[in-house]
């Protein structure tokens, strides 16, 4: 009910995601997605997600563990035929029932498997951070033009309602002109064996899995992209930190002088939130990031951010089915994916220099 | 009533603070305050607090502008006796109703009227910041230590009930080991023609008069040092900010692994607050550096910041009384004034040669 008005403002997505409720009382096609990797996201949150989605439905897996292979195909009644492993992948091309793949695997893996994918003549949806490093993601987008197809990354709280009331207020100048955004994500991290705390695997620690995130709210909240960035890095555990970032915190300049103060960890837990400073007052949110539970404030009491509960990963896979299906374009694409990358590399280049350093190519 | 159970636990200025309950119902002895400079802050917040406090009385006033004086002598019956200007200024040492000179100047001038204020063997308190660089700040406390009289900088949050509360849940881990610290202070500042836009009167902008609380609370948060600093400066506004900054962002780490991220602007309203992130928990306050209505918060329930109302300036005028009058060390001393402004130096450094700069000398 509260979706309409804000979703009307928010450009090709939105209408494309508007346009599903129609598709829904139609009766639309749901696309057929194909999970690769079946860790934690893909069986806590993707697979449930995908079982109510409108226009989503788990038709294929590809994992290089039988197992999870054989638990997956009794819970989800999937066939053998829908069923690949990392050498057997790119026989997907085949299989007609695969409309979109989606990458749930390491970072390092991303552009193997996108490009892969391309190849197969898939839609490809891609896990957040896209890939390691901006080259890597120039050549998944330029994959993906090539094979003609489309290429969507993972940032699901571009879909969810309270960020999005956020991005219209900032938008809007509800409050004002925005002047300064705080954004901090962080977690304790557990489980030091992990692909995470492995630089060639996830790239870098906690900034690509969960900085990200905060930098992604700074950048759509302020509807500008960042031009220079001095970063600095703190590690109290240097064992399990060895190869990896443990805390972050950086300042970022935007073009029209907005300046974010953003910090990640995964040191400690506690970090959660944006919030926007603006000329007549404040908003933010606080959990901002969690899959659920989260919470929006502002500094006038009348104007509240307040929405039901959503599944942040039904809503994503759902916009970009139907993107594909309305043939139109999808935010956040490929090139959302590289931005954040250019930022991210931006931020290890000034922790390694020891200097504030300007945002290329972005 | 709440006050004695964490004002226990808090040093030498700590105890000087709850004797004083003691001195004043034994009908302690008011000290006589001599007040340099007549502006806003003594016109509407210091004499206000003198006519209130227990331990300190308004006894003199030092003014360059003559009609000043006469308001000031009507007001408060100050005899003729009893008012200087800045050339008569040293015959304050002939004074005995005087004990304390209390400099509200242009930040430029503190040294020269503490040095004088030493001089004339009084004692000094000195309105934040200390000074305009380190070496004024060093120059201060040797010429007060050669006078065996006590230096004490305005730092009025540090008797303020909440921030108390707040070093005492950081010093007792009530929520664990600190992790990380937010901080953040600023406002729109009006009259373009003020002193405190003149880089050689005010030694800086929103740094050095409002940045200074979020680096205070910063420190006696952490209760420690900084020892590096990236910083980077926003100017949306080159006219009026010709002269000194208007944004800065910086993140700061401590020894101990600690990082904040601070800010502070001249360029708009609403950054008030700061917010400690330990390891089981959150707690901080917002607004935090107002002269009234400070709210304070935790992530707990039942852990609750709320005190009465206290005029700042009465406890802290108070408190430096009483230190003087039982003979014991006070904090904030000069030295405390100066670390400040090491870190402030640092801060300007890191943005004038672009890199994350050591914090020498702290």
């Amino acid at each position: 009910m509260q979706r309409r008005p804000f979703l009307a403002t928010l450009g090709a997505t939105a209408a494309a995601f508007a346009s599903g409720a129609r598709a829904q009382e139609e009766g639309g096609k749901k696309l057929g997605w194909a999970l690769v990797g079946l860790g934690s996201l893909s069986t806590h949150q993707i697979a449930p997600a995908l079982a109510k989605a409108k226009h989503s439905r788990l038709s294929a897996i590809v994992t290089g563990t039988p197992a999870k292979a054989e638990q997956w195909k009794a819970k989800y009644a999937i066939p053998d035929s829908h069923i690949y492993n990392y050498e057997t992948f790119d026989k997907i091309a085949e299989n007609p029932d695969v409309d979109v793949i989606y990458i749930v695997l390491p970072n390092s893996m991303h552009e193997e498997f996108v490009v892969r994918g391309a190849k197969a003549g898939k839609h490809v949806f891609c896990e957040k951070p896209m890939a390691n490093t901006a080259d890597e993601c120039r050549r998944m987008i330029a994959a993906m033009k090539q094979a003609g197809k489309m290429l969507g990354v993972g940032y699901r709280c571009q879909f969810e309602p309270h960020h999005r009331e956020c991005m219209r207020l900032a938008r809007e100048k509800t409050f004002g002109a925005l002047k300064f955004i705080e954004a901090g994500f962080g977690f304790q991290i557990g489980d030091p064996t992990q692909w995470r705390l492995r630089k060639n695997l996830a790239g870098g620690g906690a900034l690509m899995d969960v900085g990200i995130y905060a930098l992604q709210a700074c950048r759509y909240i302020a509807g500008e992209e960042p031009v220079e960035i001095a970063a600095q890095e703190t590690k109290t555990d240097p064992v399990k930190f060895a190869e990896v970032d443990e805390t972050i915190s950086w300042s970022m300049k935007f073009p029209s002088g907005v300046i974010a103060s953003v910090m990640t960890t995964y040191g400690f837990n506690g970090a959660n939130y944006f919030t926007a400073t603006c000329e007549k007052g404040r908003f933010g949110m606080d959990p901002a990031y969690s899959y659920d539970g989260l919470k929006g404030w502002t500094s006038r009491p009348e104007v509240k951010i307040e929405f039901p509960a959503t599944d942040h990963f039904e809503v994503e896979m759902d916009a970009f089915s139907e993107a594909i299906l309305a043939n139109k374009p999808f935010a956040p694409s490929g090139e959302q994916g590289l931005k954040d990358l250019l930022a991210i590399e931006a931020i290890y280049k000034s922790i390694r220099e020891g200097k504030a350093v300007k945002v290329e190519g972005i």
